[in-house]
This record gives C-alpha cells, sequence and structure tokens, in this order.
C-alpha cells in the first residue's frame, strides 16, 4: 500500500536517535560528536537513522571535511538491502561520496589546507557532518562550483568520463546508447557526449522524464518498450558503444546492437536485485544467468566487452590517479562550461528515506543530494509526484517483483 | 625428417603447371593470362603450385592492380590447411594483401589513375601478377615506399595500430605484452608503441631472434618459458594492454596480467591450428576449451576483453572507413619517419612452399614478401638457418604436435 508523503515525513521526525534527545538536531554544539545516518542492518529504509557518533579525527595522510553535501546513488540502495559483494558489518554508516571544506589534515597530508573547497570520495562514511579520508581521494573544486554541484559531480562523472573516454575511446560521429538517461550517470553521460562532435545519443527513460531531458538525448526510448527493435530502426548497424547499468538480459542485448568495433561496458547490475531485498541467493543465481562470453565470439564479431566498477577501482585496485587525472580532465570542462551537473533536488540527512524512496521510485531527474545543512523541509527541484510510477512503501514490496524499476548501480 | 634446402628448391622448379609448358615463367606475353599461385585443395605444402590463370578485368567500382609484392601470413598457412572458419572453396588463389601499380579502372572508380601507387587488400587472390579489387580496399602509398615495404605494411600495421589506438586507447606510459615480439605484428606494435611516449613493451620471442629485436622491446622473454611469472617479476601490478594471437589458455593467463582497467585483445587462435592439418574437429575442441569470461568478473575487476579481425571487418563487416582512417594516420608517422616496415625477406611466387616453411618454422623478423618479378632464387634479408629450431618438412609433421611453434594468426 502507499503512504501518503505526510506519514513518511512524520516517521522522519521520530528518526533522530531517542536515546540523545537533549542534543539539537541541527546544530554541533559538542565537537566530540557529529550527526550522520546510520545503516543499522541490512533492510529497508526503517534501517535507517540519523544518529549522533565520535567526531574522526584525521589519521596520518588524512584530510578531515566539514560536509556540505553528500551524493545519494543507486549503489546506497543496495548497500541498504545488503545485496553487494562481500557486505560490510553493520551498523555502518553509508555514503562513497561528499563536498564540504577542509577543517584540518592529518601528519604527512601534503597538498590541502584548511579552508579549501573540496570533493572527496569515501569507502563508506560519507554520510555525516564530518569525514575523514586518503588525500588520494581528496580533489579540490572551483569556486564557482557549489556544494551539491560538486557532490553530484565526483562518482557520476568521473564514470561517465572513464567509461566514454578510457575503456570506450568516444570519437566524433560515434553513437552511444544508454539507460536510464535521466538519471545522474546518464545525464552526465549525455552531456559527456556533446563534448564531441557529432555523437548520437540513444537513451532510455521513463516517459514522464522524456520533455526535461529530451535537449539532451538523440532518441529517447520508453524504458518499459523493447530498446533493441527501435534502435535499429534508426541505426541498423547498432550503435558503437553500449553502457548497460541493467545486466541480465541486457548484457546479450547491449553486445547484440553493437556495431563492428563496438564497446559494451557493464557498470551496474540493477536488474539483480531492484525491489529483491536481503536476499544473496537471488543475487547468486541472477550471476550465473549472466551470459557469458567467447573471446573468439568477440574476435569474429570485432566486439570489446567491458566491466565498470569505480568503487573497486578507487578502493580495491589503487586506481586514485587514473581518477585524479578524469577529475582534472572534467574540472577542465567544468571551467568550460561545457560540463554542469545536474542537481534533482536537496534533502536533509534526516529526510534520506524519502531520498532513497524518490531514487527507488524513478522520480529523479540528475543527482539527489543529502544537504547536511538542511532542516528536514523537502525542496523538489523537480516534483514529479503526480507522474511517478511507484508510491508504494518499499518494505511493504518484498517478495514482489513485478514491475520494479530498473536503477543504475550508480546514479 | 629435414630436408635440405637444395631438395626443396628442386622441387620448387617443378612447381608451374607442366601443362603449359611453353610460356616462359617470368615474362607476361599472354595479356589474356597471368601468373598465380594456386592452393588446389587444403592441405600440406603440396597443394600450392604456380599456374596461369585467365586475366581479370575491373568491374564497376574495382581497381585493377599490376602488382609487385605480395604479404605473407600466418593466416595463409591456416588457409591453406583449411583451418579456418567457412573456408572457401578450393581451388583458389590464397592472399590477403598486395602493392603494386594501377593498371585500369572499372566504371565509376573515382579516386585512382593508371599509373598510381598503390596498397590493397584483398578477400583472396593477392599472390598474382593481377589483382582486382573494389576501390575502398586500395590506398595510394608514398614514393620513398618501396612495395614490398607497402606489402608488409597494410595488414601488419593497420592491426596493429587499431588494436593499439582504437580498441586499447594505448597512452603515455602504458604497458603492451605482445606475443611474436620478432614477427610482423610484433615489430609493428613495438614501432607503434615507441610513438607514445614512456610506454614498456613485454615480448616473448624464440631466443635466437632476441639480438636483432632487443632495441625494439623493453623485456624479451623466451617463448619458451610461462611469461607470466617473468612478467610479474618486473611489474608486479601487471600490464594495460595484452595483445595475444595464441589463444587457449593464454586467455586466462593474458586477463591474469591485466591491471585493473587493462584490455585484452584476442586477434589470434594459432594455437589451436598450428601443425594440425585439415582437424575441423580439433579446431572445434579448441574453441570450446577456450574460457569463457562473465561480464560480472569484467565488471568486479575493472577489465576489458577484446576481439580483433581486420580481415572480417574488412571483408564482412564493411569497416573500410575505419580501415582507411587508420591507414592515413599510419602513412602520416611513416612521412615522419617513425614507423617502417620490416621486410624480413623476398620470395618468388614460385618460392611460396619455402617461404611457408619459413614462416612456419619462425625463422622470420619482420614480415615475408612474395615478389611477384624475381626470379625463384631465395635472397635473405636475414637468415637464420643455423638458428632455427625446426627444419622439417610440415607435410610429415602431422599428428605430432609436441613443439609445434606459436605463430601469430596475423604476422
Amino acid at each position: 500500500m502507499a503512504k501518503e508523503g505526510t506519514e513518511i515525513a512524520e516517521e522522519t521526525e521520530q528518526m533522530m536517535d531517542q536515546k540523545e534527545p537533549d542534543n539539537p538536531v541541527c546544530a554541533v554544539i559538542d565537537s566530540k560528536e557529529m550527526r550522520a545516518v546510520v545503516l543499522t542492518g541490512f533492510g529497508g529504509l526503517n534501517k535507517l537513522k540519523v544518529t549522533k557518533k565520535p567526531m574522526p579525527e584525521p589519521q596520518e595522510g588524512e584530510v578531515k571535511i566539514r560536509v556540505k553535501a553528500c551524493g545519494l546513488n543507486f549503489l546506497d540502495l543496495m548497500v541498504r538491502q545488503g545485496n553487494i559483494d562481500n557486505p560490510p558489518k553493520t551498523p555502518l554508516v553509508p555514503g562513497f561520496e561528499c563536498s564540504g571544506i577542509v577543517e584540518s589534515v592529518g601528519e604527512n597530508t601534503k597538498g590541502f589546507e584548511i579552508g579549501d573547497r573540496v570533493m572527496a570520495f569515501v569507502n563508506y562514511s560519507a554520510w555525516a557532518e564530518v569525514v575523514c579520508t586518503p588525500l588520494d581521494f581528496v580533489h579540490k573544486i572551483p569556486d564557482d562550483m557549489t556544494f551539491p554541484e560538486a557532490a553530484a559531480f565526483s562518482m557520476n562523472f568521473v564514470a561517465a568520463y572513464m567509461m566514454l573516454f578510457e575503456v570506450a575511446n568516444l570519437r566524433e560521429g560515434m553513437s552511444v546508447l544508454v539507460h536510464s538517461a535521466g538519471g545522474a550517470v546518464g545525464q552526465a553521460v549525455s552531456q559527456l557526449c556533446s563534448t564531441v562532435p557529432n555523437v548520437t545519443v540513444f537513451g532510455t527513460a521513463s516517459p514522464f522524464k522524456h520533455e526535461a531531458i529530451k535537449h539532451s538525448v538523440t532518441h529517447l526510448f520508453d524504458r518499459n518498450v523493447d530498446y533493441v527493435p527501435e534502435v535499429k530502426k534508426i541505426s541498423p548497424d547498432g550503435v558503437d558503444i553500449v553502457l548497460d547499468c541493467l545486466c541480465g538480459e541486457n548484457t546479450g542485448k547491449g553486445l547484440t546492437l553493437l556495431k563492428p568495433m563496438g564497446t559494451y561496458i557493464l557498470y551496474g547490475s540493477s536488474n539483480m536485485v531492484t525491489g529483491e531485498t536481503k536476499s544473496f541467493f537471488s543475487f547468486a543465481k541472477s550471476w550465473w544467468q549472466v551470459e557469458k562470453v567467447n573471446p573468439i565470439k568477440l574476435y569474429e564479431e570485432n566486439k570489446v566487452i567491458a566491466g565498470f566498477s569505480l568503487l573497486n577501482l578507487l578502493f580495491k585496485q589503487g586506481g586514485c590517479n587514473q581518477v585524479k587525472t578524469a577529475v582534472q580532465k572534467l574540472l577542465s570542462l567544468y571551467d568550460q562550461k561545457k560540463i554542469k551537473p545536474v542537481v534533482d533536488s536537496l534533502w536533509a540527512l534526516e529526510e534520506v528515506k524519502e531520498a532513497m524512496q524518490r531514487i527507488h521510485d524513478r522520480g529523479n531527474i540528475g543527482k539527489l543530494i543529502l544537504d547536511v545543512e538542511k532542516s528536514p523541509t523537502p525542496l523538489m527541484a523537480n516534483d514529479s509526484t503526480e507522474t511517478s510510477e511507484a508510491g508504494e512503501e518499499e518494505e511493504e514490496q518484498e517478495g514482489d517483483n513485478d514491475n520494479k524499476e530498473r536503477m543504475p548501480f550508480i546514479q
């Protein structure tokens, strides 16, 4: 059953940890503590609460950031559900990206000074008032970039940039297929494609978003119809680059749509998990259902298949320098006003449930941001409540996977 | 048993079709006929002979070329054995590349004039005195490029270029692993890598070639030892690009050696067929033995796997324009004296058996060329008879696959 917005709002007012009733919600009085979103266990929205945590202090090589804005990604929903490979232990503070101001630095932390405006990648713990993270994950931002823009910039634009220009080698005259074209990655992909002459972007999105994003996507398709014949009607030879955040049967479809010398990139697997809660087995089952690829077939067909996980690159594979190079190139494009992150809406930490519901319901166009200094009153940059397809409270959807939304892994 | 060079030479003197004893071997008297190498059926060297064929005339859109030099590739040995997918019917004239002078053009064949010096891709039939091929496959060559250089240039440099710069996106500071580093593709790869600052080339080659090619390869390994630990000793993180012409277990090895964001490219499958004659089943068996790749594993590991077949791109997939772009860029590098095809040796058409034996025995450093105007007396640019590992006549090796040579699909 759908819950009304007011009902959810009432719930979130109760979200603050009741054990600490004397601490005001929106002010930092005790510098030994800070507010943070905490995931108490894997599951539904009710596993999230805002509570006080000990103030972190920077270790050697770390930067301490007074957080202004945090990015919310589809991946955060997957983390909440525990539907990721090797999930960490709960309780934990979610979040992989934020922006803010450098408050202090640890020993041997060169290159940053107190007061620097920065954006940062964080291996969990971004959704807090204060974050400490190694300097390799921190990047200074331009004076004219707002903190919400910066938090919307890091993961999505870096992922889109590295996929298009480093994995797939996007060049003049090529064509790109991207799913969830209205999402944050989709919008980053569209903008980056527009920096290269004569690039055709095919995109899928919910119909209610088409009007809002039609300027950024050459050919838009309803996400509920099969995109393969739609693309082939326009481009019988297929496309040069397929960016797939869905996985499952879409892997085969994507490979089919590739032109010779084309590149398919899997950067998410949301079909495996959307709407499925706490089910390791459903994940494992889907894993094996993905069509495996014979390298000799790639040889015969002159095709490229790739996978891209920015978080694995950053936090498991030592890819900081590669990411740093991408960030520099992206900031140069930002300075030239060729790209600009699209912020869908701002939410207080206490509104994280509504924000997650909105991303689950695919209501967003662009990025959802947790605004750490915001009071819990929704401010929608683009209210799509009336046209959104799903209004149900997610907790009640377990086991009902019909008509589930397909969302990007990193949005 | 090994046959002496003189024995083979005596055989080749008998190669001319005995049905036409009155026609001199090396002169074109009757303009209605031309000399060509003919493969009479799939099998060993004895299936090759030089004979007269009707003079071809250019159809609409075709260029008629008086051939000066033809390239010999490992692929030609596979064709001879019938060890390719969907082999054509015999008798046929082998050969996929040549250089020469435009003798005439068909109707609607713009851009070429009689007397133009050209190189061309041909879908079989290159090993002849005259070739007709569609203009899309023909490229003008610089005045200072010799015909043997041009014939050595087309397939190998285009393949190396497209793999390095279009599939794999080679950039400053990267590392590349290439097998058969002394072969024609290997030499093209090394030269192209040297056009990018600070690229490390790891190569495998027979030890006797090391001295000759050490200037072009950063780290050379004996092709008879396992290269994986050797590469890891020098670069524990692995390499950015693996070019594999071997297939089989090397696919898994190559993927293992890749750094995150690295690209593995399969461009040949010589392990499947070298030394195995006319065995479709051994081919099919090997096909299924190749490790298939789960896209989700690529996602987790941030890896790219690709296949590249220049001939399929050209003749089955309409990739002429992509190839044309690559040729233009390569000719510009040639003009700047940054690359120069390495010609191993020149052979008369009647010496095609010795030439094939040399490529089979891995005696070559760089490209073997059939010089159409040459008389049947071997002129070795680099004679390595004494150090070559294998001297046996190939016909007698059937069923004996121990110590077989590993050769690139396109060399």
